[in-house]
């Protein structure tokens, strides 16, 4: 089959590759029908991330159930299934608690010997704790299949992000970060009550997005204008809720000083750089909490698809550009160059 | 009157200064029964919190009202009061949201121009907000005195680090800081329901406290060793609620190592040195929660003054030794010499 590999920084390419097998009788193998580039994917296109030449990539995707390993119960061949970004065994005590990122037995797509979601098929370890079975009917379904492809990340961390900042009824939600994980906290944001929502970002492209998905108010400005932006919105004390969905030293420094006392901030993006932009100081001086980190999305997936199935929600539009596997190298560089928010890809069908 | 002033590190002094007086008609005048002093005043005796000299010190206490302002209506002339680490107007938006520490017209006793609770009598500013009644008749009892005086602080805010970690039943809690706020802590969990306390300390005096309010274990190894004793304590997994009550980077290191997966850490400890001994890293892949800070220990105290009144709680053994005013400084150097935990101060009677 064909998948991509990554080779060096820079260097992706679409290669042949084994077909995937059941190995284990907790396996299945699923033929992907989407998949998709997150801006996580671009740490290692840029070499900020180590990986071993020819290594598999992507860490999202949804298809066709092929085959399944003898100890397989909750899904069988044809079943139209979701994969969240690490497989779980979803039965340790972690899975059972909801946690599944920290599962025992979990593990990411693109590890040196698994699958990656950009490519044809994937092998699924521990296939009953980590697939969520998906409408058959969803399957010629264009739009709506865009729309569960995020079920697999960036919907449930921006649902995690907003959770960890404290979205509830009547509060003042800030979202740090106008990529497509942070415009999904914005649209979880609203699912969960939010009354306002600042989203703080500059591409108008993106902020447009923001608005659609329930964003009340934008602020264009950085660094200390945009502290002073957002103070200025809420009578000069901050968000009671503030989503960090960048990962750099200078978003969680924006977020923590944009953070009303009392508040939280929700943090998903994955940390970078050698300091944390944390101020302990102010952090103990005015209440604020830290909370969130790599979302469980698998455990998330139950409660946010009958929204995405019956439209109440609809993530699709960060999905602005398409390719089919071949394509998938030059996603990465419309990604890497911010011409493309977020690249769909579509699989064999 | 006479009242503690501090004049440079370790030069702690007890001078004749003016007796207070109601400036403001939301002023009361207290008479001070008890004080003490507190871990954090050490900060600023060792130098390494600036004060300017002759500055008034003490936080903590409780006394009987001598005069008030036309417009306090809470407390009269006679009434046995305790006064929280800080003043608050107790109207703010804040005030009202129960972050009492964060009011817009909040302060810290002995701040320039204040009286500090190490004295005679001490002018409370926003004495409505601030103070709260106690029973008259305890005023006759020795130990009831002494446990409701951690009311001030020590109890508040070990309940609030309690809380910030996630201390509930059947939760294991762990508590790194063998101070009176650390040993409060302790017994704040246990009333919270935590089924497993582990104390961090070395002192035998110390952790003897801890098992008397609640600690089922205790682990005297510090560092990398306290990490590996408290993971084997709990399955290899770490503590589902960490108290960090000292404010070191290397507390702040151990609590984030000795959290289990998905966990918080509760932190009180002022922060001091220039690192935050968080590893955003580690906190992000096991989605580790930070919440705390200064506690407002006046929205505390109605919920925890009946336990104290009750015997339910009874914080008072984190005073080991007694000293009158004339004593304070003597006081200091026992704190700061670890020979003595927590010092009461007694007053006028």
């Amino acid at each position: 089959m064909r998948a991509t590999t990554i080779h060096a920084p820079y260097d992706m390419r679409v290669e042949d590759v084994p077909e995937p097998v059941v190995q284990l009788p907790t396996d299945a193998v699923v033929r992907v029908l989407r998949a998709c580039i997150c801006g996580s994917d671009l740490w290692a296109y840029r070499g900020e991330a180590a990986r071993q030449p020819g290594q598999r990539i992507g860490h999202e995707f949804l298809g066709v159930v092929e085959e399944t390993g003898s100890e397989v119960s909750t899904v069988r061949r044809g079943d139209l299934v979701v994969a969240p970004f690490m497989w779980s065994d979803g039965v340790c005590d972690y899975c059972r608690e909801g946690l599944t990122t920290s599962c025992e037995h979990g593990g990411f797509w693109g590890s040196v010997g698994y699958d990656g979601g950009q490519g044809e098929a994937v092998r699924v370890p521990f296939a009953d704790g980590t697939l969520v079975q998906l409408p058959k009917d969803a399957a010629s379904d264009d739009h709506l299949l865009s729309a569960l492809l995020t079920l697999s990340d960036v919907l449930g961390t921006g649902h995690h992000a907003a959770l960890g900042a404290g979205a509830r009824p009547g509060a003042t939600v800030a979202v740090v970060g106008d990529g497509a994980v942070g415009l999904c906290a914005v649209l979880a944001a609203k699912r969960l009550g939010a009354e306002r929502i600042i989203a703080l970002g500059r591409h108008e492209v993106r902020t447009d997005i923001a608005r659609r998905f329930g964003a009340t108010d934008v602020v264009a400005e950085r660094g200390d204008a945009a502290v002073e932006a957002v103070r200025e919105l809420t009578r000069g004390q901050g968000a009671h809720a503030v989503v960090e969905a960048v990962g750099t030293e200078q978003s969680m420094r924006t977020a923590v000083n944009i953070t009303r006392d009392g508040g939280a901030i929700g943090f998903v993006g994955v940390p970078h750089g050698s300091g944390t932009g944390l101020d302990l100081g102010v952090m103990f001086d005015r209440n604020i909490a830290l909370r969130g980190g790599v979302a469980p999305v698998r455990a998330y997936i139950p409660d946010l698809l009958p929204d995405v199935l019956d439209g109440t929600i609809d993530p699709s539009p960060v999905f602005d550009m398409t390719v089919d596997i071949e394509g998938v190298p030059g996603g990465y560089k419309a990604m890497d160059e911010r011409t493309a928010l977020k690249v769909l890809v579509t699989g064999d069908r």
